[in-house]
């Protein structure tokens, strides 16, 4: 069986979940080595993966002839000279998102990847979560008319520490990233404008930061339909994860996913399983379905499902829904784009 | 606007529940009459709902020429005794469930509605429930097919006192007989064997009776096809009261119905309501219609949609599954109607 | 029984829902006439409700001495008008919703109202509707913590005629006067400010009339919590009315009302019932309750549940939402109130 | 890490699905060979599954001094022959459903299994399955109070082909023997007596072999507890697998598992996917753990959670529901149990 050869550029917690989704689930990948500049993190994750290769420096992982791409699962300050360099090793790239917050720097990259000619998949996994994937193909299919309303809601069960959040970039770049590729994904249409309101209802603290942990925020796309987000870093009964799709024909919803579908009646009230807990639990199939498809496209030199310019387009919308939250205003993803050169 | 003109006799529970029923939903009958032996009781009816006439004596309901129909809503006992004197009196009657326990008298009856040729409708009230009407729809369509199965699960939230199950007749003439009827009429096919198991898990007292409150029941219908019933005098989670039909194209099942939509989600469990408390609450609605079918039979001259043959059916089968537990094993239907004179 | 005695002002549509209520399930009430200055039409409604006496003219319902309260039915721009001579008259009244769309006559009606210490209350029926209310109730109780999100989806089945949309003062006016209503209740907070968006997806000849058919919707509560509202005029599988309160202990979501619990399973799909049409279908208990409950302040001279105030503060926010759409800025309702004498 | 030495007998498809589950998700345990007389399979499987070694013959396996424990995974009549050349050979057992259908067969593989002190578990998967292993906890809990009822509908989406059927014992032994191990692993009890009822609905030739495609049984269970099971071997609507156990305190029901959450709302109806397809799709998952459990008892030399006694009783439970249907009469397990020695 052709193979695509790869090495994983950092060790750290996503990394070890694409080892483990190849590992187990994607024949068509072999794992050839991995790097991690944290001293021993490469090595431990290669005895636990049974990866042949190991080392610190991701350039060693560049240099190896055997391998043919890359997944870059390094902190996103990092992921523009890497993923520069793969490039112009020749190496297809994987990387996690963010691609980049700098504009300019994901311009950059995307300069470089058509240059090559290499391959480069963004990471956004909830596309291919089985239940937001569906959604899609009926919103594409036409089985829901014309679509006039896209609602998502995003809701985490724990916020991120003071430290975490402070270095995050706030709630928009940080975790309304995800929604705003959605909101693009199952619009099927660019986004016009942008309009973001934000409280502070959990996190007190956030406040001197000047971030956020609630968010409502609209959407104008492009087709003139409407799309909506709401975020929250906390809800006490655990992630929840919900998408519609309203068109002219009929609506398509995604309900929570839970871990059983036991219906518990008694004395009190009639109770199912909360939804499962976080991002790894609820979105661990579509992270093995985002690298076999990365796997595909390289296997058949086929065109890969989420572009650089699927990565750049949630930074456009953040950087926006940030002014329009602090300016108060609806903001135009076209006064982002504004002094930068994109194509 | 023509109008049923009615008498109720008994003024009780269900004869109050018919009487509210009439006055705030069914504008084509007009109570004229209601009687009730014990003292005080339809006068006390008669002003609740404001009816013109009350008295003790059913019979001065039947004497009373300006009405052309009754509703019997006394203890089942008097039913044979008062049905034939009303249909005698040539008044259209709608008696509550069960007709009559013996089996004899209720052929008696039978005979008298046939002479008279008066209508005569039997409360079996859950046919009119707009689920249950909805899943009989779908079967006699040919929506579902060919009927292989049809599942009935029946459970109380309170057991009655010991008075009254020793009263009753027994968990399957009292309580189960709903269900049987339920069976034939989702089922459109009689039937032909009853095994029936009980067992004693709520109140250990019952034994002394020889009854029981809990009960797993197989049907064989004619045309081939299985029945299923459970039943429980006392459920934990209030009234549950499904029904499903299984057919070689599909299948349709009554999910319990609730209060409110209302959907709770904490730490601990995602809640719904419990079901609707009991039979008040849940089936308040099939009461009306069944009274507004008997009354535009009445009016329209067209068949009555429950006649005496289906309140003698369910006793029949009752009387078997009775046989069946106690001698442990399935009984014929024919069994049972050895030796009646039944058409 | 101590009874209202009633005089309804209107026999069109609402009027007879509220007449049926009363007569089918509200006895502590008592219709003894009612108006309607189109010919025939009080005597047609008050022969099919066996009201006693009908006139034209509403001023004779005023001047009928039996009566204490009446019920105000009648097109919104003639409510200033009737409502004041009601008070004056020294009836209680129940007004239709929009009491007015002339923020100083409503705040004239309520000078009135004030000074002659009759009750009034406004028609927000939703807030009576079953599940609301027991969203209400968990709100209010406390069992969902501070409340951080307070979201409604509110479709419609049908568009209205361009004739009706051009006479409706438009979508927020009209049909999103119910949602900000019902984002003040579920909050539990005043509104500070509205951002509106809309959008024409389903009549095209909207635009002539500058109105929109699709809207989304985003309120800041005084308290900080965001609210969300989506609309549109037409949706495939008929009314969607839906609230979800967001807290920091736990949601409660409102789903929608089917006709019935029927779960049908075929080689295609495992299926319920579409939502209850429209909202008489939908809303018809939540009619009978609000009227119950106006007819039990009355008895009990307690405080009517929904003001004149709440019947002020929905007609602010739609014309701030409408000055924000057109002027695509975020408006707050303080803008509004400016230059008016608001207590 | 300490590691279970397996070898598999059988290359079949059910042994595939093991090999699968260990190499992707069951790292506690290493496929050293495997064993499949149909020329060419064990190497398919082989390569297929990177297993270093394969062979024809079983006692190859047996042989082999690097494995500890071995996965019978051939047709359930080679199961006594190899299960008892395990056992002697010193090799722990896991064995695929029917262990047999002799029960002097299986009482003799128990008395080497004891003799040898091996350990042997049956592969009754639905045990390891998250819905309904959640249900068990609950039962033994206590949460659900006494347990009264247990409830189990089982219905495949296709039936199987004649052939098939001709060889595979006859309904109660092929299909409903999971059935039976369920219940008696949801009650938490033996069983006294069962009564089973056939019907053919689907397939007419199965009369020619006397077997049947439809069924319906109770049991009662030594604690009083009544048992419901009703089988089909054709669903249109798929595979449908429920499970409900009612007791005093409360009750609890697996509901069917489906592909995705998604609710697809049209002018027609509100829908959801259907159930998932088969035992492979639904099942997957609970594969997977019971090898796991097998693993965790050979490595800590605990007790496995499914004995050779487990594996006897739906033999004996089906053997009597054949002698129910074929003679119309319920039937005492331990008529079933006389004549043969057992424990």
């Amino acid at each position: 069986m052709k193979k695509v050869r790869l090495g994983i550029i950092g060790a750290g917690r996503i990394g070890r979940v694409h080892a483990q989704s190849i590992k187990t689930g994607i024949p068509e990948a072999e794992i050839e080595i991995i790097s991690d500049p944290f001293p021993g993190a490469a090595q431990k994750a290669a005895e636990e993966f049974h990866i042949p290769k190991y080392c610190e420096d991701y350039k060693e992982v560049l240099a190896d002839p055997t391998i043919n791409a890359v997944l870059v699962c390094t902190p996103s300050k990092t992921h523009a000279e890497i993923t520069i360099a793969a490039a112009r090793a020749g190496k297809h790239i994987f990387c996690e998102k963010p691609v980049e917050v700098e504009i300019d720097k994901i311009l950059e990259i995307k300069r470089v990847i058509d240059e090559t000619g290499v391959k480069m998949q963004v990471g956004f996994n909830r596309r291919f979560d089985d239940n937001f994937s569906k959604i899609n193909r009926l919103a594409r299919s036409g089985d829901l008319g014309e679509i006039q309303i896209v609602k998502i809601t995003s809701r985490d069960p724990e916020p991120p520490s003071m430290e975490y959040a402070a270095s995050s970039g706030g709630l928009f770049l940080d975790m309304t990233i995800h929604d705003f590729d959605m909101a693009y994904f199952q619009a099927g249409s660019e986004i016009d404008e942008v309009f973001a309101v934000g409280a502070v209802t959990v996190n007190p603290d956030l406040k001197k930061i000047d971030d956020i942990d609630t968010a409502a925020i609209i959407l104008r796309f492009e087709t003139g339909a409407l799309g909506i987000i709401d975020n929250c870093r906390k809800s006490a009964y655990g992630y929840d994860q919900r998408v519609e799709v309203f068109g002219t024909a009929g609506a398509a919803e995604a309900e929570n996913v839970r871990e059983t579908n036991v219906k518990i009646s008694t004395n009190e009230a009639v109770c199912y399983d909360k939804p499962l807990f976080f991002f790894l639990e609820r979105y661990m199939s579509s992270f093995k379905n985002e690298i076999k498809a990365f796997v595909d496209a390289v296997l058949n030199d086929t065109p890969v499902p989420v572009t650089v310019e699927d990565g750049l387009r949630p930074i456009l919308i953040a950087k926006a829904a940030n002014i329009s939250r602090k300016e108060n205003r609806p903001v135009k993803i076209s006064e982002i784009r504004k002094g930068h050169e994109i194509g």
